[in-house]
């Protein structure tokens, strides 16, 4: 592909060079010492991430749902319980996910655009006074729906109900883009991948293990080989792997990190809220609604918005890729064809947000769509050049 | 690192820049219509390489050792009986996965050195008149000790008994570098991995299923999710995958074939033979024996090598790493410190091997080993020179 | 660097991949056969996109600028008179060459925002009976102001005076992206270089020469050494170079030309055009106007756009890089301060642009000019989404 | 191309990885801060890769050859009188560059295996009592025959004879790769290029001048524009290029300084040292001899290598070629058909050298020259062996 159109799908993101780089390297030998002295610090700088001091990171060739995969079978055994809502098509592949592993799931239908049915939860919770349930699922950022939710509350919840449940969260849009707290919320299992705001291609499933879900790991009897947590703990001490690692991958998640790090991660936060906030603006004054129902469920890495009736928003999508080169998110399961997504986390620019915009202005006015052409970008405009910032200071 | 040695380790081999290039994707939209058009031409030429028409190709974000999960889950259930044999590292692994997902695993001891026991295959299948072995593991070529073991006879012995059991074949260090014939030996399974034969990183599994394999999967109940190969198989139909693929290891799959088919696989086969042949030229006249026991079972793609009693392999690969920079396989299990190994496959020349027997020559001349400088690399240098082809012609 | 904001220079343009590829070449030996496989065709190939079926095209290891010279010292012997005029930066510069190599310059003083005088010109070259101008020297396409000359009226001009004058022409951000007919026009020395239309990085100059430039080459007593053509023809003609050639921007080069054929240099202009055109037409929605002084003049490669009075351009231009990390051009010369330029040639597509007009829209409004925020960027949406093609059928 | 054997060519050289992403850089602005913070500081450290404190290093778009036109234009006038040496094919093209801008040569005819005629320079200068040579040439390397002459005598002689002419060396094979001390040899100007020492592509000359080298500048009447040192020397005052500077070469550039500073430039040339003497223990194992006539003149960062009467060095380059896929350097000039060249500086390790010179031993056994396979190799081996070294230490 020769364009340099950005793409503003909610991950893959856009890959910096730098980053870049650090993938494409020439083989090295993985079990010689020079690994290890570059793999086990990663580990290490790898917990500021996800905002644990007590838990354990480790790494898994494998996508997101390969994480979502290692959460459940290293800590649960068949027919063990577990609380989950479907408000989103992430959270309701999770639940799939548990039932093939021979989990009972109470499943708590959820709204799509609303989050974790906190309320709920805490009911079902206090009345299980035995303890059937022995995980709690929660979907951090539902990236079908551009909905956060809150887990601390999650957390309280479980705490209110004296719940002994482990607590499972997929941060796979969030972590390394949003606030992300594991000690402080009591997160045992967290997931994310490689390819969000990491900012580098899939193929790495991302894990934190709080020592109550290292723990749980003896006990547990779902059968498990490639995502054994106690086989990668024992080759990540020897500082390697199970089986052979990419290489290339873990050396441009250290780059990554170090990125990160680097930036400081308030900073990053606050970058991702800016350039949504932007987005957001846009689509107000285009007079289309979020998916996501109220401000407090906003995501800062991807917005979902509602076509007007009479619209479809599959053809939205590609009509931007056909004639603009493109790629917005398409809506899931049960809003496919009712929203289009913004991707806007990783190595996203105001710059670059404002050309997905236009693009999308573009796109809807040529399919008829009751919008102008230059509000959305001009509200945008308004809020980024108010609120800018000596760009290197930010992002450099 | 700075240096440009070559790897001689049997996987992750030395990646030509084409083929960098290719895996150097910036993000693109994996669920827009390019992706499609390349991916599914990807699978049909795959095909080839494995030797089937009869077959599927399936793509697994993971390594190797993913491969044989996909194959193990998807086609049996839990008590289901399998008969293996343990004569390396790769073999012995299969059989722990194996008993992992609760299957019973008629394990037979083999000697690490020797190919798969076909004999005792032979009387085992005659005698299992119940047919309850549903699967006979292989491994094609033993990573650990350099051996090619004879797969039409663990078919003949199969068709010999009458016996109905799916054949799965380890090909991780064998396929796309040595001659593979799924279709005509009769192969059920066949895995091999991204970062051998293809020159790739790792990070890819690649299985080719046999029309008798896909049927199994409708009545397996080893649980399964992020390995289904019906959901896989759903989602390759419609260009896709059911989590986000990496698309840059599946674009440099797809120039990796074309290299291949390019080429010509039959003179890919017989450019690692003869790299091989160099290679056991100087183990020759090294005075050094090789862990593969016969002629027969040499294996084109890997060495291994004995050394002299008394003598430590693991200080030998140590010592060549520290002081010259070259990475050769170190002995594992078994053979752990009694051999050490050199990869010969993928993108490797005359000229590059050279430079790794002149390296284990000053290695074992430093520690000591009772061998000459200059002995193994002019027996190798005999043999290329006379054997010598316009470079070009062979892999340009 | 990490933001991935496209640049709005006139040169050097943003970077496809595919070239960043094909020029980031491991080092191989350029007196290798090989070397001359690849070199020579593309010769022949890039006469193509100088319009010249008769001239010869030479590449140089320097800039544009060391392509003037070799243009000038190669043809022309101290003393020699040339024609030339000065409207803006890139003429200027070409007239102190001249006269540093001794030659004595009738330096028209044209307009900042004109083409080359043609009326002027012609009374000159009418008035020189003697044929004492030995060469008459125009720029296509003034990269300070934004102004296409129009070279077959210069041609014209000549034929009318029947003057033998040698025609030189500065194409160095035209050719390859704006039409450019060498032997219909009579031009004897065209010049470019790597880093514009070509969208590489800079380092070779790019030159073609008439049978009539060459043939003055035998008696041109200007000295040269490095910058001779005749050293470098004899080196060519056997496939090398008189001294190194940088082989990766070869590489690169003989990509981009393949790129450039492959969607057809027609396509290649148009798609010029209706970018041009879309950034003109915002241009005109905040209330601005051009440096270039008629539609005629309009560049389709850059557009210097006058700021109002009592604003310092260049402040804007610091403003945007600054604070959005976008670079545009400041103004050069007698222009400085008061345009600023957006160059929109190579690999730009129109939502690239959109992002460089909403930028500039930004940095004007927080600098206090009087325009409306999203009125540049709707103007140009409407041009593009009323003249959108199939992105593929254009770029791909 | 698809093998990854090393080139064996003295420039361009093999480059790093770390280098390659040094220069493939996308496009960024020239003319933004950013570029002087990164090129200013890199002026300052190439002073001590050439051993000046007194000394301005000024960057040139172009190869060694235009560095030499650079130092002979800006420093003298035409007719003035410079004495050189021909003892080389690189000095002798540079006596022919000399003539070309109007100087005259005082040609000394020396012998091409020798180093600069040091006695018959002190004889000139002592007898040039009017001083009217006005520059010394002396090429510290001379890359056609692996001579390395001695400046410190050069500097003597001028000092002795108490002679005020100003001292030229080219260091374009030397420069980065052996010792170089410009202040103590009292060197006025220095040249070299990117491609060698410094492991990058060819496309930058790098050349020190001295103040009395800047105070000629003044009055020196040889005409110049592109290679004019005063207008770069006011750009680079700003920051600034006087026209495109290739970028990326530059960020290569000071990666690359990097590099070499990290690791000690006294590690550097023992490095180079160490590398080029086991090439010289192979030599000599074949019963071959240098084209370097005596020990103290042998080059450490290029051999060139005398073949036994009746045999075409070309042929043999040529065979490695086609054969191996190795690239030797073939014989120039006066000794073309008569030596090949095994280069060996830049980024080349033990390891490598040994596959060059295994290459080299099958070459010339294939063609009957009189010379015993692995012979070579086990002399070089024989010596790296003893001296090898913790590798990462010597170049990580």
């Amino acid at each position: 592909m020769r364009t340099q159109n950005p793409v503003f799908i909610p991950g893959p993101t856009n890959m910096p060079d730098r980053l870049r780089h650090a993938m494409d390297t020439q083989t090295v030998d993985h079990r010689a010492p020079d690994f290890a002295r570059r793999f086990l610090p990663l580990l290490e700088d790898l917990k500021t991430v996800f905002g644990t001091q007590l838990g354990e990171v480790l790494l898994f060739p494998a996508t997101g749902t390969g994480g979502w995969e290692t959460a459940v079978t290293n800590t649960l055994s068949p027919g063990d319980e577990v609380l989950a809502a479907r408000h989103g098509m992430f959270s309701q592949r999770w639940i799939d996910l548990c039932r093939r592993q021979g989990l009972y799931v109470h499943a708590v239908e959820g709204q799509w655009g609303e989050g974790v049915p906190v309320d709920e939860y805490a009911r079902i919770l206090a009345a299980d006074s035995d303890h059937r349930i022995k995980a709690v699922l929660a979907c951090h950022n539902e990236t079908a729906t551009g909905v956060t939710s809150d887990i601390a509350a999650v957390r309280a919840a479980l705490d209110k109900a004296d719940h002994p449940a482990l607590l499972f969260v997929d941060g796979v849009s969030s972590i390394a883009s949003m606030d992300f707290r594991m000690d402080e919320w009591g997160v045992d299992v967290a997931v994310t991948g490689s390819q969000k705001g990491f900012m580098l291609g899939a193929g790495l499933a991302i894990l934190a293990f709080s020592p109550r879900a290292i723990a749980a790991c003896r006990d547990a009897r779902c059968p498990r080989a490639y995502f054994d947590v106690e086989a990668m703990r024992e080759a990540n001490r020897a500082g390697s792997f199970p089986y052979t690692p990419p290489v290339g991958l873990i050396n441009g998640l250290a780059e990554s990190v170090s990125l990160l790090l680097d930036e400081g991660l308030p900073r990053v936060f606050s970058r991702h809220h800016r350039i949504a906030e932007g987005v957001r603006r846009a689509v107000d004054a285009w007079g289309l609604s979020l998916c996501a129902r109220r401000p407090a469920l906003y995501s800062d890495t991807v917005t979902a918005i509602r076509v007007p009736r009479g619209f479809d928003s599959n053809a939205l999508v590609h009509h931007a890729y056909e004639h603009y080169g493109v790629s917005f998110g398409a809506g899931l399961g049960e809003v496919a064809g009712k929203v289009f997504r913004i991707g806007h986390l990783g190595d996203m620019t105001d710059v670059m947000a404002l050309s997905g915009l236009a693009t999308a202005e573009m796109a809807m006015v040529n399919l008829g769509y009751p919008v102008e052409l230059g509000s959305g970008v001009a509200a945008a405009q308004r809020y980024y050049s108010a609120t800018r910032n000596r760009w290197k200071r930010e992002v450099a």
